[in-house]
């Protein structure tokens, strides 16, 4: 292997406004030593990368090509509604072959999925 | 924590065709239960969380949001000149604040950025 994944940058209009959502969203951590140019978010766990927001002149004019997908520790619903508390607006529901998620969009208009969780039938084997 | 990534997934015009360039990219392995609909590439180390590429109707026409940073084991110039032999594409070099990176784009449009790798003085300390 010659190259590893690193972070995951998201361009912003108001860089703080979008990694607060997402600190909030995920339970993750600001580094303190990341602003005011960027801000640098981090898992504790360290399970997953990092997510980078920087700032960037032009705005959001088009669906992203990529997203993230979010699974919930209990229920889809009970995420999207504190997503929704924190600045999230959703899109629509899927229902499809047998599952379901959330299409929502981030304070800045970033696709994600919210998934089923444990409570909506969802377990890791399938 | 009640929200954890699951996957980053990539809308595209030919699934197969992206799966295959990230898998190469990254070294990482196609889930063989996972076509025809849609591919899921995984990390065999297990460090990162995997990637999902699902058909989409419509074609890419803005720059996303969101984006990939890779970090190369070796050097930068070295990663460009193989992704490059893989199908992705140069969009430009750019050279700030006493770094640098390369911003380039997979088969279908995507951007992603390769990083500095230790042969270029990067190291984890900073």
């Amino acid at each position: 292997m010659t190259l590893r994944l690193d972070t995951l940058t998201f361009d912003c209009a108001d860089v703080m406004h979008v990694a607060r959502f997402w600190t909030d969203a995920l339970g993750w951590e600001l580094d303190p030593e990341s602003e005011p140019d960027g801000a640098l978010v981090r898992d504790p766990s360290g399970r997953s990368d990092g997510l980078y927001f920087q700032p960037v002149p032009e705005s959001k004019v088009a669906k992203n090509r990529l997203h993230l997908d979010l699974r919930p520790s209990g229920s889809m619903a009970a995420e999207v509604e504190r997503l929704e508390g924190l600045g999230a607006t959703v899109v629509r529901r899927v229902d499809e072959e047998g599952s379901f998620w959330t299409v929502m969009q981030d304070p800045e208009g970033n696709e994600l999925c919210v998934l089923r969780g444990p409570e909506d039938g969802w377990s890791p084997e399938g």
